[in-house]
């Protein structure tokens, strides 16, 4: 072997090395207890509310963490602190999931959840529910009992009265905020001078962004002590929606997506999040890269989606935690077994 | 700067051009002036048929490529060729997809279909469509006209009729041998001593793959002259599935994903399919690993779904074709502009 040949071996074993270093480093990390991260929607939210209005949110918040934080701390699971933290938002009428949740172009309400397992990959999800109070556990039932992993419709209502899970009449989600909302979107949509807005091209629909009511949704992240890795999602859609419509929430991949490296659970925009596959994309990112969360998570929210899209909330196995967004804001909030507490709206 | 500085500077270097040297390599690669794939679907397809009904199969397969080597060959575009040929295999009994789609539970048919341009992310799909003869002309009519990208059920069949996609009586999708798979399916249902099939885990289920007629789908994916990179999924579902079910082929990012880099579309057991998110899995390996389509491809049949699950088509941006399965067949064809043409089932 000559000089020359020498020297490229020892390239060839410096390139292995080198391009595989990333990933060695996130095996040194040392893995916190348990770690928790939740939002109830991104979007352009406005600081001009009342003081009052702002400090309910972040008590709904700060309850809503101490609840998975609760569950956590006591060696409980990562669904269990995801579905109870979603619960909460569910049943919160500030929040746009459950009791609470936007009304549809015809008035209705159709809502949509996901839970998904990282380790095993299971998954569950439900779209179009009208009558189901909460959302998330029917996800999660159709994922612990159904050899299906996605149910739409009455599909998903008739799956929810065989495994059990509450039903209610269509006036349990109905809160008068919301009702106005619709009014105020039809009305726009008048003014619009009969155009019909399925029509208008993604680019002009900015405008929907103005006061961040339209949008909106609820998701947990967590990994536990014994390193389940869980995120969940659920949403009542967007206001005006067209009938039927499916959104990012249910999309195992985009809105709601957990592997053995990550748990994410986005908000925003759906059709944008769906056709950038984001929870994913944030996943994959980490995966083959290699790359740390924080690497992957700017990434997407940076070079793949664009500014006013979307929010996202991630836990890593190691308990890292990621949130974010391009909008101007999210509701948020973030714990773990170190002590480091988070509850924010805006950047 | 002492030696030792300079060395790790120069290895720096190295290490920057060595890990992107695959990426590299790629794009010294001249591009086809177009090229095309298709399936009917993968599963544990039994050799021992009549010859003359294997050859009705490599027929269909034969016209269904006709189809789309006409369009492509004469500057047609990969939208209308992926449409087109799938188009061709809805209205063809033998697979299951429009027309011949399998029954579910219940007795009906719900159709689900996905259509997606790489080059822009555009995307549509469908589900749990009862009356649209064509669901894949519906998928790409809801990327081209709507907000939205998905619609489930009688949302997508109400945002048919809007934009005058032509619907069809149930009646329509009757085969007798479809029927006669369901009648087997619940008999066989009956035999597992009323234990409920929807409680058993994924595991115990391989038997359902005993005769390879209770799964099937039609996907085609193509790459034109002007390098649009398009991909297409329209499939009946599974024999016997529960009313509602949503399996992998709507599922951007699943059974149906393009980039700018590569279009898939997979054939197979949806959840696993699903669970996988396989078609982003494809393009995202081969954008940050870097890989080629066959590595990442492989990748996917290999390491990440199991034996027995899944078919795979895909056509990256240089026209390069995959076409391969971790089962005993796959119903398939492939052409490109060099005159490479291939039509098969088994290995």
């Amino acid at each position: 072997m000559g000089l020359g040949k020498k020297f490229i071996g020892l390239l060839a074993i410096v390139l292995v090395v080198g391009c595989t270093q990333s990933d060695g480093q996130q095996e040194q990390q040392q893995k916190k207890d348990w770690a928790l991260a939740l939002h109830g929607g991104a979007g352009a939210i406005s600081e001009d509310r009342p003081d009052s209005v702002k400090q309910a949110y972040f008590d709904d918040l700060d309850e809503a963490l101490t609840i998975g934080e609760d569950i956590l701390s006591n060696g409980g699971s990562a669904e269990d602190a995801v579905e109870k933290v979603i619960n909460y938002m569910e049943d919160n009428p500030r929040f746009n999931a459950g009791k609470g949740a936007v009304f549809t172009h015809d008035g209705e309400h159709e809502l949509d959840a996901a839970f998904m397992i990282g380790n095993t990959r299971e998954a569950g999800a439900v779209t179009g529910v009208k009558t189901v109070k909460n959302p998330i556990t029917l996800a999660r039932k159709v994922m612990e009992t159904s050899e299906h992993v996605m149910f739409a419709t009455e599909g998903a209502e008739r799956y929810a009265d065989k495994v059990g899970v509450e039903r209610v009449d269509q006036d349990y989600f109905y809160t008068e905020s919301r009702y106005k909302a619709l009014q105020r979107a039809l009305e726009q949509e008048k003014e619009d001078d009969g155009k019909q807005s399925s029509l208008v091209p993604y680019e002009d629909k900015t405008a929907l962004y103005a006061d961040g009511e339209k949008f909106g949704t609820v998701g947990c992240v967590a990994v536990d002590k014994n390193g389940q890795i869980v995120a969940g999602t659920s949403t009542g859609g967007m206001t005006n929606k067209k009938f039927g419509r499916v959104g990012d929430v249910p999309i195992i991949g985009s809105g709601t997506y957990a592997s053995d490296l990550v748990a994410v659970s986005m908000t925003g925009w759906g059709e944008k999040i769906m056709r950038a596959v984001s929870g994913h994309t944030v996943s994959a990112y980490m995966k083959y890269k290699p790359a740390t969360l924080e690497e992957a998570g700017d990434y997407l929210l940076q070079d793949v989606l664009n500014p006013g899209e979307a929010g996202m909330i991630a836990v890593d196995k190691y308990g890292n935690i990621y949130m974010d967004m391009n909008t101007n804001g999210m509701f948020r909030g973030s714990s773990d077994s170190e002590g480091n507490r988070e509850v924010a709206i805006w950047d």
